[in-house]
């Protein structure tokens, strides 16, 4: 075929798939002249408004409202909460002049704002009726990575969302870190079709300053975990570091409880792109893809106008039930504009001919299984409201079935070692996610490239008396998902 | 009255009641502890998440395309085009860290991002099928401002978006220019309520390495102007600094004209705020207020729950018709509530007692002209846009006479000079806004703190023969717009 084909192996060599497809779908160009920093072009920054829209929405609908925060962070704040900065300052970007002038204290760009949100919370929290106080910002984050970058994945500026809830009680804010997650299974999972486990990380491994971090990872289709969210109990680590307190219906004086929440918003894309894509390139889920109905018109020459102005009908009317829709109306030939909507992912593809034209008919086209139906014009917008949902509900169904066959599990270090390569989670007895197992989690990492990812929340089952760390041998206290990770 | 009442006159004090009203209705928090950095909280960032989703629908709307580029620029880009670097390194913030490491190269933030954007265009754009190129980005920027700085108005970090166009020719670039004025139009002065005039700025005080700048100045209360967006025609000046060319249907390579565009969504929120606002509070255009309509239960204790109830119906059915609506159930008093929701700017409030509920009517009072009217429930949707439809024009109609009412002639200085101090526009003779005429505006801004701010695009007159520059007594070529801004 024409260059205008995108088939390659995704299953067979995923990691050149993302590389090629990122590129040739023009999501994202890495030319940019400076490391770890991207450019997100038009199809990948819809479909990134398109996220963070779905997650406002579902934040606000929980009693979010959305704040705006500075960029910078002075170095003062950033160092108020002890193992906060410790686990951060290594990260930091730090700005050090304006214009020819030294800073009279350097400023650090955000890696997270906790130090920023704060000493305000200090300021309009007074009493009992301030709170729950639940706000969120979205905008980019920036850290110096040392580890070796990947567009979407790991970058030195990343978008997320981060929301900062404060209670007067430690009840409510570890249910807020359940609704958290609840919010993440709305959004990634029912209107993206990406599945996930929340897994609480191991004390070596949490957000830094946190008491409990719990965090969502998917699998990749190379085998290796994503983690696109996470929720963190902060306790009164914070409240006591930044003397965040309200006066209590009894009339003392108390220190707040506190949760913060991240989901990685370009995380999230580059799940969706990865996990739903095929050979072909991208499949999205109707929900955020930037066309969701492409029309493609096809006529021998003296057809052109009677066809074409049949597909500007086509689009007018889907448009004006909201749909976001386009009409490929260049020189290709129909076969490599089919090609191209296939390899952008767009969810439906409309078919437009003579026949078409003649018989008041439309012929779609789904992307993500193939099928082909004809439907009268006037049926167009209930049909393409219900294909647009059938394919999510198909391509989330694939995806479950992956990561459900991806999770091993393992008895002894030797199941382990057999089972390192397959990728997805192996479920193994191991002897503590506090600090006294971190050792045992070092070793494994160094011998067999497994990282301790965590124990889940629910469904949680403890190893019997009998059962042993995989590594020490001692009496094993949990089991544990182990996976490579990104 | 008690302390819920805002009542500060704002024709008397502007300045005072602007610093008072940001507070008071929780707009904004200036206690952040960088100077020229402030917090944006849920009122004010829910309009500026309003007056974003306008401008960027209207941007799509003309075939523009959101995009990202990095926060960070290297110092190599800045200085390609000389006058855009004299322009702007004075105001740069500099990134020379990363955690402990001194940077290879130092990064700025950006304070603009031609220099960001456009080695990607000269990568992205190679033959005239790949024009015009219209993208846009929402997002900070930040410059070391040595000025005083002011909320919303004049910060170190501030939300504006950046459209960046590529075109074949001249011409199409002109258009672009006159498209960005008729967008401003459609979004600040249609939806938002704002007039404004387009001037072309002189060319010393033009967007350094632009051939012209149009910039739309709105008249605040205290009779200052201020500058809410700016669109610039570039011609070939970047495109012959960053190679931007394109392969014409001739078969020539030729350089590519350009145009960026500006609007500064936080100054067109710092206008909203000011020149609707009235000596109660906000006045918020229907279109951006975070809640349309306030509903306000009124009762004898015994009522309460028939009360409530019928409010929650209210509130649901509003819901429902897609308008943002608040219940107010705190334990103020209904004349409390009144207060705190007029200062808040919600255009209509929803009051209901039992009266409205035997009735089945709501009683309904407009924000921005005090008047009262009883609908029945089943036409409470149709007039509730009704409304908010009304409120907006009658608002806008008071500021477009606050406008004309501030455009004064003058022929001499000494007539210049009486008119200094009265606040919005002075029209007068004037030698040049090319670089001659840059003495005479030194003078008029040392003498009379006027600045020149240029002339109209549009309803253009010369001056006749006769008449000569109020400052140098030269042939006057222009009449231009003076006054005193922020």
């Amino acid at each position: 075929m024409s260059k205008e084909t995108f088939n390659v192996d995704k299953n067979g060599d995923f990691s050149n798939w993302f590389n090629r497809i990122i590129r040739e779908a023009q999501l994202i160009d890495d030319r940019y002249n400076v490391k770890g920093f991207i450019v997100h072009r038009p199809w990948s920054m819809s479909m990134l408004k398109q996220i963070y829209r779905l997650y406002e929405d579902e934040l606000e609908e929980r009693g979010h409202k959305p704040v705006l925060f500075p960029t910078v962070i002075p170095e003062d704040n950033l160092s108020k909460e002890e193992e906060h900065v410790e686990g951060f300052k290594a990260e930091v970007f730090w700005i050090t002049h304006g214009g020819d002038d030294k800073l009279e204290k350097k400023l650090a760009l955000r890696p997270t704002s906790e130090t920023a949100f704060y000493p305000l919370y200090a300021l309009w929290i007074r009493s009992i009726s301030d709170l729950p106080l639940k706000l969120y910002q979205s905008c980019s984050v920036f850290r110096y990575e040392t580890k070796s970058t990947k567009p979407l994945v790991r970058g030195r500026e990343f978008l997320w969302i981060e929301a900062h809830d404060v209670f007067a009680t430690e009840e409510e804010a570890h249910k807020q870190v359940e609704e958290d997650m609840e919010i993440a299974e709305e959004v990634v999972y029912k209107k993206l079709g990406i599945p996930f486990i929340f897994l609480e990380r191991p004390q070596w491994d949490k957000f830094k300053g946190a008491v409990k971090t719990f965090a969502a990872d998917c699998i990749m289709p190379d085998g290796k975990l994503l983690q696109i969210a996470s929720t963190h109990y902060l306790g009164q680590r914070f409240s006591k570091a930044f003397e965040i307190t309200f006066l209590d219906a009894d009339g003392t004086r108390k220190y707040a409880y506190q949760t913060c929440y991240g989901p990685g918003i370009w995380r999230i894309l580059a799940a969706v792109i990865s996990i739903h894509g095929d050979d072909n390139g991208l499949i999205l889920p109707f929900e955020i893809a930037p066309i969701q109905v492409i029309v493609v018109p096809i006529f021998a020459k003296e057809h052109r106008e009677l066809v074409e102005k049949y597909c500007m009908e086509i689009c007018r009317s889907l448009k004006e039930a909201g749909f976001r829709v386009g009409v490929d109306l260049s020189d290709k030939t129909p076969g490599a504009k089919y090609y191209y909507w296939e390899m952008m992912g767009v969810p439906i593809r409309a078919e437009v001919g003579l026949r078409e034209v003649e018989a008041k008919h439309v012929t779609l086209f789904r992307r993500d299984n193939r099928s082909r139906m004809t439907v009268q014009l006037d049926g167009l917008v209930e049909t393409v409201k219900k294909l647009g949902y059938e394919a999510l509900q198909n391509i989330k169904r694939k995806a479950e079935e992956f990561l459900e066959l991806r999770a091993f599990k393992a008895k002894t270090f030797d199941e382990v070692r057999d089972l390192a390569d397959k990728g997805g989670f192996i479920i193994a007895p191991f002897c503590s996610i506090d600090f006294d197992g971190e050792s045992c989690a070092i070793r494994l990492k160094e011998t067999l490239g497994l990282e301790v990812r965590g124990i889940p929340l629910k469904n949680r089952v403890k190893p019997s008396e009998e059962e042993k760390c995989i590594v020490c041998g001692r009496k094993a206290g949990e089991y544990v998902y182990l996976g490579k990770a990104y």
